[in-house]
């Protein structure tokens, strides 16, 4: 038997803590820049059918971050019923740059159809078909003369971006690799955000368990030089299983009473939390390295990356 | 106090028989005569990538009245996680005139993504986005030449041509309001039958009231001399205060255990059922004119019926 040197946890050095405020002042200030340097001043409207507390917050952070950073927003409220006619007339609006909806509004698959209504060159969510098949099958742009960029899903290009931020993709191997090696767990196989997210990570390089309560799947980007999309197969683990192997657990659980058991964490895991309940328990940070309670603050500031992109687009920039 | 003639039901004419089989053999027919007459064999490619017994029987029907009427069907049974490309192989198959997906694959808003990866000009069941849009705004054909007209999904084609046939459609009236007068009652509001049959049949000028646990919604026809599209409201009323109303009712429950009670039926009505399970019980008949007990094979017919359409926009005809 070998020695073995034991190192206590409280032996170990005090660990950093999130620097993730600091991201969220720097994309703000960035695009803020990007604004005033141009002198322009992009359009967004949202639109707001539904109460749903979740929502109503998203759309008061909406806009405060837009008025801080130069963006017109305007809120419009309106009743469900009005709302597929007011989005097509929004579209039509030359003065509108960017349209977004506050989800839910009907809560099934009619959102899914709003989400359509939206058109194409509009679309600061990135949620309309042509933005979703394109990330899936790592489309980038949307035409061949490679000049405009595709729209990425706010969330999951928000989570995207922390972890380029927080250094856990890593630059120094190839494009299309920078998530090689590491393992990911996301909780939460949505339309809107875990599955897209699944997608994203694994066609980066990551291996992926992608959880919900079928089962977990397991995402993996295909081999060969060409950049493929991901692939997907049942992962024959179970949540339990999957948890301990990853470097990044990230949680997107919409119910109050869910929390991840922290013993499942890895130590020096790097913990994300994309719902608005909190689905890691209050001593997560006895394990993660980096914990990153909520992402609503970087997806908005992402919508505004995405209003300037399709402002540039609607300019022919 | 003035008199008033008592009738007993005894005493009524015995009630005509459901003439739907003529109807689904009259509709087999006429597709049979059109395809031996123009000597032309177009291709059905339809996906089985679930052991869903409801799915299994519909693609056993296609494949026996596709063999009856000369429609080259092609049935591929495949794994669900390949089937993304491989719709979108047939999409680029100039041998394959049609594609359909045997639902559900995945049985969530995955499958809605799956119905928009059918190219438009392939898609028989009228299921992606453009299909579904143009008939819930009344848009009827795809050009401004009005040369080709849209695909409506199948199963509310179905019941619209099965009411045709039983004369609920009045082509007396005008264009666009042959249902004017009607009230009819649709136990379902999914994306797939419910929401489009009530929107179709309120934009013929039916009053509908549309019925899921969320509530019951009234689906009219805008007013004015241009053919708009319906309009929608809560209807303030419950199923059992909409379904003594109705002329029509149509139900569409996907459970076992759910029977309409037949005291709620207006005496004469006429019932129709799009469920795979009886959503009315074996006494419907003492008030109902007319009872459909399924719609399936009329759906298949329609099936056919928007391929013949697709082939014909595929040679310019």
């Amino acid at each position: 038997m070998t020695s073995c040197k034991v190192v206590l946890a409280s032996e170990l050095p005090q660990r950093a803590p999130p620097r993730v405020n600091l991201q969220i002042a720097a994309l703000r200030n960035e695009i803020h820049k990007t604004i005033t340097e141009r002198g322009i001043r992009p359009k967004l409207v949202g639109f707001l059918a539904n109460h749903d507390p979740a929502a109503v917050k998203y759309a008061e952070w909406t806009a405060k971050t837009c008025e801080e950073t130069g963006v017109d927003f305007e809120l419009r409220k309106i009743d469900k019923q009005e709302l597929e006619d007011k989005v097509i007339e929004a579209n039509e609006d030359d003065d509108v740059n960017g349209i977004m909806v506050y989800y839910p509004v009907f809560g099934d698959r009619q959102d899914q159809y709003l989400q359509n209504i939206i058109s194409t060159g509009k679309d600061v969510e990135g949620l309309c078909h042509t933005f979703v098949q394109n990330m899936y099958h790592n489309v980038r742009y949307l035409d061949k003369e490679q000049k405009r960029k595709c729209i990425i899903p706010c969330t999951p290009l928000a989570i995207v971006k922390i972890l380029e931020y927080i250094g856990v993709y890593n630059s120094v191997l190839p494009y299309g690799n920078h998530l090689y090696g590491k393992t990911i767990t996301v909780i939460n196989r949505s339309e809107v955000v875990g599955r897209p997210l699944a997608a994203l990570l694994a066609n980066d390089g990551a291996r992926v368990f992608s959880v919900d309560i079928n089962g977990v799947q397991e995402f993996s980007r295909g081999t060969g030089i060409k950049l493929r999309k991901h692939e997907v197969k049942d992962s024959g683990l179970s949540v339990e299983q999957c948890v301990p192997l990853s470097d990044v657990v990230i949680t997107g659980v919409p119910t109050a009473s869910y929390k991840l058991p922290t013993e499942w964490l890895k130590d020096g895991v790097v913990a994300i939390n994309f719902s608005t309940h909190k689905n890691f328990s209050e001593d997560v940070k006895s394990r993660a390295a980096i914990y990153v309670p909520s992402v609503g603050k970087v997806t908005v500031a992402m919508l505004e990356r995405n209003l300037l992109r399709l402002h540039d687009h609607q300019h022919g920039l």
